[in-house]
């Protein structure tokens, strides 16, 4: 099924069914309000949901209305504990590629009390400060206990979204870093307008991996078409139990798999990247390898990203996110 | 105010209002089901739990009951966003060095999906990790605009309370550090039985600073008598606008000070530390440095920990925490 939380003026939104081709929306009012209370209480609440999903796909649910994106809040609009993990290699490779070689995934506490909807502004301060898009997929898991194996992991997935988390590469660089974790480098991530039950992928949806195209354009030229599957080298189960190392990680959790990156392959006797970008830092450090020097610039005031993943009969899945970098104040 | 959180089974338990002395408490049911639900909006909800808070201490509230710790959760059980601050430089002089010299506060992002309450178990898997405390003060905070001043920031404070940050050492070394960031190192943060307004500490609050001494306690025996204002580099107000210098902190956020620890004087031709440490790591590297080798062993199953600070009339401020570390799954 697909979820969504409409915008209603509140810190949580209220929670509705979306149907599978995103055309209408139903309030779940009377299921649930909100989607935590849903994944507090998933094994009593989601059949409830399940029923109401299938009855607006078929055209029998009382009171449907169109859906629109614009009026969303991220699925999960706050929730306790947010972890970014790297899964794909090729990312680190390119832009830390001081971390590329460790031999588990890399995972960073993020924060989880502004989650921002698909299309809400990115607001910076400064534009000098180095704005950067991300696409990734985010996995939102159940209780998972202290020690869970990555079966356990991949059993907790409850939903997943898409995600363009914004990074500051200057506050992403020593010193900044050093001072302030990710604190002040990630201001801003956006989630996709639904988040979905993994049966939605069908066989897309393999060993924790969604085996899609993950699209990411920047002021409407496409810049990434990257398989999300191929190169994922640990799967969401392994990020999962690999976060519940040492502690329970409790439901509502997010689990990122960092910017969704394919390798590069040797062509004309120089490396390549065919799929494209999935972050600016990328695109500089592409730049450096093949010709010396990077040419393209971070995001400018004004700039689009749109990040969406469709499914394999080409159909809306998540639906897209679609943002303007806009100045701060302004 | 001195605000609660019963356990009743939920994830976010029930808000309680406590007396001054700790005695008795009182439902908050009526006014808010939840501490979140005051913070989101204080404003409206503060003034109506301040009026029963004056009610109970006078006696003329309708249904007190006797205030047991036992009983509590974390004051807020989950929230969205937790910084940890590193605001006294004694700590990182001792566990640190090589961060010790940073020019403003360290931050790191941190969970915040399972905070415990004040006697609750702390369960490792492994006795080997280094388990080690932390006593500190964390504040609760309203919304923070992006690019806050200090002022803006101490405004913000709306809730204190004691914590016990647990860390397993083993995991916050190199190369467990740099594969997962936080996650692994420190699983478990308890809270004190009470968060209170920033008004019950009375002169004892200046400039975002809370001059009193923090009591830790190993094993019954006294280990720390630390003075909380003396060596705090930075004030709370600080570390919330250093939070905020590139995105808005959202009315529920914790922001933790760090180990409060005092600086070493030199006495005897010798440097020594009479205010005790704050963790066990502090008292490794001060034998170290007093001796050239660490005597003393991190924590192990059975041990207790024991947090407190009273104002300075002797009496109860936040109550205390007192945890025992136990082996999960034992």
């Amino acid at each position: 099924m697909k979820l969504a939380t409409l915008k209603d003026g509140s810190r949580d939104g209220q929670l509705l069914v979306v149907s599978r081709d995103l055309g209408t929306a139903h309030f779940a009012t009377g299921i649930a309000q909100r989607l935590q209370q849903a994944l507090d209480d998933w094994n009593f609440i989601a059949p409830q949901l399940q029923d109401l999903y299938d009855a607006l796909n078929h055209g029998r649910a009382r009171h449907p209305f169109p859906f629109d994106p614009a009026q969303c809040m991220a699925p999960l609009p706050r929730t306790g504990q947010r972890i970014e993990g790297a899964a794909y290699p090729n990312h680190l490779q390119l832009v830390q590629p001081a971390l590329a070689d460790a031999p588990g995934p890399l995972l960073r506490q993020r924060a989880s009390d502004d989650l921002r909807g698909p299309r809400d502004d990115v607001q910076v301060a400064d534009e000098a400060w180095g704005i950067d898009f991300g696409g990734e997929l985010v996995a939102i898991v159940a209780d998972v206990p202290l020690g869970a194996t990555p079966e356990q992991g991949l059993d907790a997935v409850r939903l997943l979204m898409l995600a363009n988390d914004t990074t500051l590469r200057q506050w992403a660089a020593p010193p900044a870093a050093q001072a302030w974790g990710a604190v002040a480098s990630q201001p801003h991530t956006a989630f996709s307008p639904v988040a979905v039950t993994p049966d939605e992928l069908g066989d897309a949806w393999q060993d924790g991996r969604v085996h899609l195209t993950l699209q990411t354009s920047w002021n409407g030229r496409k810049v990434g078409m990257a398989d999300a599957g191929a190169d994922m080298r640990w799967g969401l189960g392994e990020l999962i139990a690999h976060a519940a190392r040492t502690r329970r990680l409790r439901a509502g959790t997010l689990v990122g798999t960092g910017p969704v990156s394919n390798a590069g392959v040797e062509a004309n006797g120089r490396r390549e990247w065919p799929k494209g970008y999935a972050s600016v830092a990328e695109k500089l450090a592409m730049e450096a390898l093949q010709d010396g020097a990077a040419q393209t610039d971070y995001l400018r005031f004004g700039d689009t990203v749109r990040i969406d993943m469709r499914g394999r009969d080409g159909q809306p899945l998540f639906g897209a996110i679609e943002q303007k970098i806009v100045q701060f104040g302004a």
